[in-house]
């Protein structure tokens, strides 16, 4: 065989399946993996027929490659990571290229594309989405780092991204670790959006009495509309899967949800540069709170739910279902707006020159949270590049006003019949305090004053002019409002 | 004058107050800051007539001090501490003690733990809480660190401490950072406590369309049960505060919260950490939300509040106000109970042995959280010192369970007059969520499996066994949940 197109390592579930990929667009892949046993399993079974090589050491791998080498690394993010990059620097040239497709934190890629650039070796740490069927068929990706890479990567990664209409899901997101970044808050939208829908089902089921068909119907039919996603729909395909016994599947499910990670980066990002992503650490929150099963059984013993089950007629049960898609749709607007938010100030705390429609359409196909809605994101970024925020424009702004009187009933709804909705209520709260020209913060800043000197901005003076009140009138002029020496 | 009893640098407010503190208990404070003319200013002025003496050098200040000495820093948290630190320890004997009492993040201290008793310095990281006014007559004092020290110290802090009845607010917290860590859990709870007194406010004032002076009568009235504490006692004073113009001085102050990072650093602990602290960390968006000023006056526009003003009869708003009470009361206590979540998982990451009732005691008074409340927590770890969750104490039980009809009123209030109430609300839905058997956890298991293969356990097999359904059939037996090679 030819030299091949770019060498792979790491045969799990992704990265198999982008293997496959690859290799079915033609390209031609040469593969390693730490166990040899994995390495001819694989190659002697799904690769058959496959211009896919195998290779049984880092530098019989790098031997295969054309110039300039590409290396995709699909391993545990880590030290995993950092152990391979060290064990291939010595055997590449300057110009070659290491590529990192695992769920890495933003802040390591930033270190390793500085540290390979260092010694010449351009590195890429790009998303990729879309679990293993995506993989196989068209992920989405979302690649940054060294962006004189990016000419040599292109053909390659666009080839095999999903595409929306003519478009691939994949285009250059920024310098060192955008493209995680870019990432990791799609992983945070998607901790959103599977939260949401939970709640959604668990009004239904719980606060209507509805069945998993009966909720399974109404997934199929909300996928028709604006909520059309793929979450949408395998949430449908979910519910109707029966086990063995004939009952559904869903119901033999344990809920103590896990996590790996992203969720968790996108809300210490958040809390770290100040921005408002309250739906997604809600999300994470709610994942948390799940996994304390046998602490929440206890407490059902001691605060059992004492809503009364109703009785609805027929369009009662109509209404209600409405208002919950409502507020599921608004909620989804203020979680994506929230997500927007995050990274335009990630953008200007890390400068990286980030292109909002052209990301809205990587997510548009491949992905997990794929959905219309992330056409119109597109479109509303395309129409105003300096957009200041979703909500300012005219489609969110008509999807919200139309949805709002619902998404309050459906929140009051879970209030009323003792059912947690952690992402519905704190969207909601979120949107009422983003429009609010005036929030009680005006009383938090007089307490900080009050205790501890912090002062306070007025609002019949300049900004950044700063005033104290000496509250209790003691005495005592030392104004200042932090440690100094 | 004799050797002094401990050295103080840094005299911004808070080190100003603590000296005089500590004077006027009999100690030999002598203090150093890096402006001379400040330290003289000091001097001449609110230190007159103190056992109270300067130096102007670290060499100065060392040669002063009674063995082992004692160096206490005030001084900004972060490098200025490491600089001040790193210009003593050639200064300083084996056995001598830096204290460092401003709000570090919990992780420094450990780490100069570490540092410092490798060169035989004991190092103490305490958080100190209480204002100006605190500091001044008996703060709330939270040490932790190398435990030697603390034989040295307690003397001083526990005579200058808030007293609680006989006790000191102040004792022996845990080894290294467990001082800065419960201090910063402080600090969060009372991130929570401002922001639910803020909502409550803001329910009343828009809600309602009450005065300040109506809602002052409130908050003095609320003073006197079960609410009664230091921020609710300011608030009801800052609410009578008059601005030159006889107006209320609250309605000139400007809605833009800033913070100082021991909120965040509570969130991001508790992301890190996996527990659910929803209260802390919406109260902490809501200051970012707040801060959005010019935004929110925009969107605004857009979004203007459409909510009719209501007439309400004098029965009808008393019951309003009461429901809007409870909300206050079961939420703080969602607020307390979460942040204790908090400390026990931290103590087993960290190795610290926690004493739960003694941090309640410690909280009790001087410091800015202190109320009537913190009795029945103390009392409540004192009964049962191995209790699962403060939500499983008797007293509280009762008081969540009294509180609960009012506390969704108050929250369904909020929302049909479109007035945020982010920490209320979360705080209603961590409780449902809590007390919930069932959360619907389980569909997004089977999501997570369904695109990730990333397996889920079941209700009818034991904990740790875990399943893999291929939800598609299409083939594709490659089960693994994590990158691997």
């Amino acid at each position: 065989m030819s030299a091949a197109d770019i060498g792979l390592i790491g045969l799990a579930v992704m990265g198999q399946n982008l293997v496959l990929n690859m290799a079915e667009h033609g390209f031609h892949v040469c593969v390693y993996n730490r166990s040899e046993q994995k390495t001819n399993e694989f190659i002697e079974n799904r690769a058959a027929g496959f211009p896919i090589s195998a290779a049984y050491s880092l530098q019989e791998l790098v031997d295969s490659l054309a110039a300039p080498r590409k290396v995709m690394l699909m391993v545990k993010a880590g030290e995993v990571v950092d152990s391979f990059i060290e064990q291939l620097v010595p055997l590449l040239d300057e110009g070659d290229i290491i590529i990192d497709g695992g769920n890495s934190l933003y802040t390591d890629s930033n270190r390793r594309t500085k540290a390979l650039a260092e010694k010449g070796i351009l590195f890429i740490g790009t998303g990729v989405s879309g679990g293993e069927e995506g993989a196989r068929f068209g992920p989405s990706i979302m690649p940054g780092g060294n962006k004189q890479a990016w000419e040599s990567v292109k053909p390659i990664f666009q080839s095999i991204a999903a595409k929306s209409g003519e478009e691939a899901c994949c285009d250059w997101v920024g310098d060192d670790g955008a493209g995680h970044y870019v990432k990791m808050v799609h992983n945070g939208i998607e901790y959103g959006d599977m939260q949401l829908i939970s709640e959604a089902y668990q009004l239904m089921r719980e606060g209507l009495g509805m069945s998993a068909d009966e909720c399974q119907a109404v997934f199929a039919e909300w996928n028709k509309g604006v909520l059309d996603s793929y979450l949408i729909e395998i949430t449908a395909e979910i519910l109707t899967f029966k086990d063995s016994d004939g009952e559904p599947l869903v119901d033999k499910i344990l809920d103590a949800a896990g996590q790996k990670g992203t969720g968790k980066w996108t809300g210490i990002s958040s809390l770290e540069l100040g921005i408002p992503v309250t739906l997604i650490t809600e999300s994470v929150y709610a994942r948390c709170l799940s996994a304390l099963k046998s602490e929440r059984v206890q407490a059902s013993k001691i605060y059992p739910r004492t809503a009364q089950a109703k009785t609805y007629s027929d369009d009662e049960k109509q209404a209600i279902i409405a208002s919950i898609h409502d507020a599921l749709y608004a909620s989804k607007i203020i979680s994506y707006a929230q997500g927007y938010m995050l990274m335009a100030e990630a953008a200007k705390a890390y400068s990286w020159d980030l292109n909002y429609g052209g990301i809205a359409l990587m997510w548009r196909g491949g992905c997990i949270i794929r959905s219309r809605f992330l056409e119109e994101i597109k479109q509303a970024y395309q129409t105003e590049p300096n957009l200041a925020n979703l909500l300012q424009a005219p489609f969110f702004e008509k999807a919200i006003k139309g949805a709002e009187h619902h998404w309050r009933k459906a929140v009051v709804f879970g209030i009323e019949q003792q059912i947690p909705t952690p992402t519905l209520s704190s969207a909601l709260a979120f949107f009422d305090g983003y429009r609010s020209a005036v929030v009680p913060a005006n009383l938090l800043q007089a307490q900080r004053d009050y205790f501890g000197a912090h002062t306070y901005e007025r609002v019949d003076a300049p900004r950044g002019e700063f005033f104290h009140t000496d509250w209790i009138q003691s005495g005592g002029n030392v104004s200042s409002t932090t440690y100094e020496v």
